[in-house]
């Protein structure tokens, strides 16, 4: 029986799984996304962890089927560019060509959001839809929509949910603009916005926690951890996300009508369902159509990116 | 050589055509839309609409090779229901039947904003584009998407573009929402705005040009003639809504990534292209990708919506 390498690609993390014909995570094993180095250093650890999941069943990365690797920026043919929450990452690198030297096997390299979401469309979630939006809530806001059974890329930059206009003029944004969903729901202008409200005499365990946790970042787990203790500056921040999010999602569907919302991301799935119940219910008020969709929780949970990744090789069948 | 019959149900006026098989408009002609009455009056003047513009070009209804109607409202297998611009048309009427029987000719109904974006797409402005967004600024703001040169109707109510949320907590709504596009842009929602600060003791020449021109309401055109007299409160007014829907369509664009956009509806097409470029430059700041898409303005203007209602009946060929 064939086996299919995939790699999720995170600002944080490296996530790779083996998977067998049927889907079935075999292995898998995490890495932590170097913060320096450019792309070669990414390079070695992508292969690491890969190699590290195919050990983990008795395998070496060259028997694999193929890899997958779904990655933040831009694709264009296994090349990757503009890849900003990575380290020195903006221009052009043949990561499939050089990740398929290095493993010694055949590599597709994808979108990260789109290989998510095609994954939670064919094995998670949204398996029972049509159409669906996926929405990633974690240091940015990333989406992608599934149409009629069909990923919908536009032009190429389809998807692009974060930097729906929920507030004219409204708070600056990581991208440079203003009032974008991601400029209040993003993880960095989530940590940025409780660093000022610091800076202003404000009380939060979040730092302590960051710092506990050895971590140099307010991570989804820290965020989770924050509001565990009710911190009170931790939920002001997230419930301002929440009515973002709910804002940003409402219009979204006012627009593509599609059968239901699936929530992943970093933040998305350790918040999980509670929280989706609460966008959920945000959303409400702003819905046109009767009928409001289902918002779910990604069912592949924090492996479905690289699941995603993975189904790039294993094709349909 | 067939001849087609397209009429497009507004809430303020009636317009009715007929096109040659090569779409070509042979004649037409307009009524005002009953405001009382309900459907059974709204039906004897898109009747006589439809006469009139056969008898222009010396035909019996009878003779078209079938009727388009084009209409607001939700509509299913001929029917209309919801339609609430136009007069007690909250229930079910079978419009298609009735005009059917009543001009002695096939009938077909469709979404008014669904066929006047079909229109464009395959005659109009966006002719050369694989996907496309239109955009409907009259009494509401409607929009519909074309992708990969299909209509995407979703669960049956995607397009609602001016429900999009552009300010959280924002301006109410006719629809009873708070912060959608519409809330500023449409012209229903712009004149009590403008009757609300006239209360408050601005002045205006808006209210004057409506009577001169024996109006009961701020029409297309009579928001056309007060900016030509560069009215201060027309202006400010008018500058909100260009501001909302240049929010609400790179909102979408970020979303959807389409070719271009058609700006349609009673204003869009009344204000024209130093509109539609104001529109244009306004969305810039929000847009995401680099390639930002160009507006146009509807190219088969105010008939659009008829000509797109005769396409139901002439078919693609």
């Amino acid at each position: 029986m064939s086996a299919y390498g995939g790699i999720d690609l995170g600002g944080t993390k490296i996530q790779a799984v083996v998977i067998d014909e049927d889907c079935n995570v075999l292995g898998s094993a995490r890495r932590a996304t170097p913060t320096s180095g450019g792309p070669p250093e990414v390079l070695g650890e992508l292969a690491a962890a890969m190699r590290d999941a195919s050990a983990a069943v008795e395998l070496e990365a060259t028997e694999l089927a193929g890899v997958g690797v779904g990655t933040p920026g831009r694709v264009e043919e296994g090349s990757v560019r503009e890849a900003r929450n990575l380290p020195d990452w903006e221009a052009t690198f043949p990561l499939g060509r050089e990740l398929s030297k290095e493993l010694g096997v055949s590599v597709k390299v994808g979108n990260d959001v789109h290989v998510a979401t095609e994954a939670e469309f064919r094995l998670g979630a949204g398996r029972l839809y049509q159409s669906l939006l996926g929405v990633f809530w974690g240091t940015g806001v990333g989406g992608a929509m599934i149409l009629d059974g069909r990923l919908w890329r536009g032009r190429g930059g389809a998807g692009e949910i974060g930097h729906m206009v929920v507030e004219i003029d409204g708070a600056r944004c990581t991208c440079g603009r203003k009032g974008c969903m991601e400029a209040y729901a993003g993880r960095a202008s989530m940590e940025r916005h409780a660093q000022k409200l610091v800076e202003k005499g404000r009380r939060t365990k979040l730092f302590e926690l960051m710092h506990e946790r050895g971590r140099t970042r307010l991570t989804s787990g820290v965020w989770a951890r924050a509001l565990e203790h009710h911190d009170k500056l931790a939920e002001q921040i997230i419930d301002r996300a929440v009515v973002a999010l709910a804002a940003g999602i409402a219009s979204a569907q006012n627009l593509i009508d599609v059968d239901g919302v699936i929530l992943g991301g970093g933040l998305g799935v350790r918040l999980g369902h509670p929280y989706a119940k609460r966008i959920s219910e945000a959303m409400a008020p702003h819905l046109f159509a009767d009928a409001h969709p289902h918002v779910h929780v990604a069912a592949l949970g924090d492996l479905g990116g690289a699941i995603g990744a993975a189904l790039l090789v294993r094709g349909d069948g």
